[in-house]
């Protein structure tokens, strides 16, 4: 297996656009490919991730912009669609299939008209009204319930991260917050106001050029390393799960650990997907970096901060930088190519070497996520 | 590179049908594992296709049947999809990353409500009324004029490929149709009746068993091996176009040809993309059955019926076995399959020893096809 290198990344900053889906992704591939003055021959081809926006979003993308008669594959996975688009380009790459293949992730939620998130017809639970912010409402009220932790705890999320999302160009909301904002936000789900939730009215795209590390130079003098790629997905399992474990994450974090060698304590920073605040806060553990009920103790203690143990969502995560579905998993790889490259300006890392990035989502069982997809990149 | 044989199909009539898409899905998936007597265990990957149907359709499929906590892959290229899911599952299996691999096809058109299949909000041609029966009609118009056919010949795809349908268990209409019948039947885009398009109120799910060739005694005695698998995505060039040239079909093709090795005359059966009628004519000319401007003739003369130089859709193709899109390019490669190890009961072709498959699609610029995906399949 060949080694597989990041070379360059874009993005746009997320939100409200008036450009289309197809004006969006065209935006970010034209700009990568003249900031890294790369030949668009050289592209073996295309792994694209949207969730909503129709038929062949990537080729829609591509044809205006000349790139045509290649493999392009148009790639879903809810919430985890952009870590699985870069997974396969990623696979295809290690095992000689391409040496370079553009990964991009595009979203227009705001052509969806508001409200939660369109949910497949059969899918009776989130028909019933068990959506999202449904999910883990209930996550974080087993959550309170069992370990010493308070709403307020949770809202420390929001103010971490709408702190780092202020440092971030990219990022939807840009505008720090306290405590006391977000408690007095409106009520979502309880104990969630609207500061502790992802926006659901972000648009947005992202762009990553990949390639065999072998050939990185060619296109770039600075590069970061794939050290783990790994796609799951839910178990599914009836009866009676604990709502405080975030199963799926420890599964395939812990599978990316043992493909990169390392351990929890030796990764610098992590974007993760912050979709509620209780949801990082399950995911410290999950994630190892400290025991399962002491998130909040790890959160109160500033070990998540930018300067802390581990930097979690250095670019504001989805609660600051916005969650267009498709966009985000390759977002987050183009923050982490940033910030192993020391290219992050105020929101910089200190001397990053291992970097994970996690998207995990499409709950179609209730509680359970559908997919999965965790990445661990190294600085070279 | 590895061989990969597909080593067990299954599918469902396709057609309207009362089962929800995750329970067609479900049909298929535990038909195939029981008649094969697979532990779902030996499955690493799972690749599904499917374009209307909403996000992770395929974990929807699988969770009900246990099979869960592995990668799955949602994989879009409008009617391509399915021949883009196999691609997707024989490259990772070819270059060692799976093993064995189950590819799904389903869809659920009469969940759309009828009418012209959905375009995307942004493409301007089928939302002015270019939509695919209006680009074929055109297509067809310009090929009767240049060519010494008519209306009538056309109507022979449509009569061939209804009396191969009549003979498969599996075709959304098994009745053979007349030239008379054909031609009376209303106008849908001139020169197109009914007859001579494919329906767009077909419901349907297939599944193929996909592995390393040297563990497929393993699954099977019976099997069949991939000697060519080409996605590519249209070139979507401005400018004056031959309507009367499948270019996009014949690049994919001739790329075929090269990875199997094997010349256009070696072609026993071809599962191939007939939309409408005119298509199946371009498509005998760009896969290099006759010459361009002969296809009327060639298939006036017989040539592509079963017992013909090539059979062409001896299940009946879109036309008879219906197109529900994610759906279709397993379909053809269950029939394939089938044929390929003489199974394929009255429509059985005779030895055939090399089998072709075609899909091809996603009108997203007027005549331009979004994606095209070949296989070329040889008996063991």
């Amino acid at each position: 297996m060949r080694s597989v290198s990041v070379v360059g990344a874009n993005m746009i900053r997320f939100g409200k656009n008036p450009k289309t889906l197809e004006e969006m992704g065209q935006e970010v591939v034209v700009g990568l490919l003249k900031d890294l003055n790369v030949d668009r021959e050289k592209i073996d081809a295309v792994f694209g991730a949207n969730v909503f926006g129709g038929h062949l979003p990537t080729q829609r993308v591509l044809k205006e912009i000349g790139m045509t008669g290649i493999p392009v594959f148009n790639v879903e996975n809810a919430c985890a669609s952009g870590a699985t688009a870069y997974h396969q380009a990623y696979q295809a790459i290690a095992h000689g299939i391409y040496d370079v293949a553009l990964v991009i992730g595009v979203e227009k939620l705001t052509a969806l008209g508001g409200g939660a998130l369109p949910i497949p017809p059969n899918e009776i639970e989130g028909n019933h009204g068990i959506v999202m912010p449904g999910v883990y409402a209930m996550r974080a009220q087993r959550y309170l319930h069992d370990f010493n932790a308070t709403s307020e705890d949770l809202a420390l999320v929001s103010v971490k991260n709408r702190a780092n999302g202020a440092l971030n160009p990219y990022a939807q909301f840009q505008k720090p917050v306290t405590v006391e904002e977000v408690m007095s936000s409106r009520l979502i789900a309880d104990p969630f106001t609207l500061l502790q939730c992802s926006a659901n009215n972000g648009d947005g795209a992202a762009a990553v050029l990949v390639c065999a590390t072998d050939r990185a130079k060619e296109f770039s003098d600075v590069s970061i390393k794939t050290e783990a790629s790994v796609i799951t997905s839910g178990l599914f399992k009836g009866g009676y799960r604990d709502l405080t474990w975030a199963e799926i994450t420890y599964r395939a974090v812990n599978e990316a650990y043992q493909q990169a060698n390392v351990k929890p304590e030796q990764i610098d920073m992590v974007e993760m997907h912050d979709a509620f605040t209780i949801a990082e806060v399950l995911y410290y553990e999950a994630m190892g970096f400290c025991e399962h009920g002491k998130g909040v103790e790890f959160l109160r203690d500033g070990k998540s901060q930018i300067d802390g143990q581990v930097a979690v969502n250095p670019s504001g995560g989805l609660i600051s930088r916005g969650h267009p579905l498709g966009a985000t998993g390759v977002a987050q790889i183009a923050e982490t190519f940033w910030q192993l490259t020391c290219q992050a300006g105020k929101r910089q890392v200190k001397n990053p070497q291992y970097a994970l990035t996690h998207v995990t989502g499409g709950g179609i069982s209730g509680v359970d996520n559908g997919a999965c997809g965790v990445h661990i990149f190294s600085a070279v």
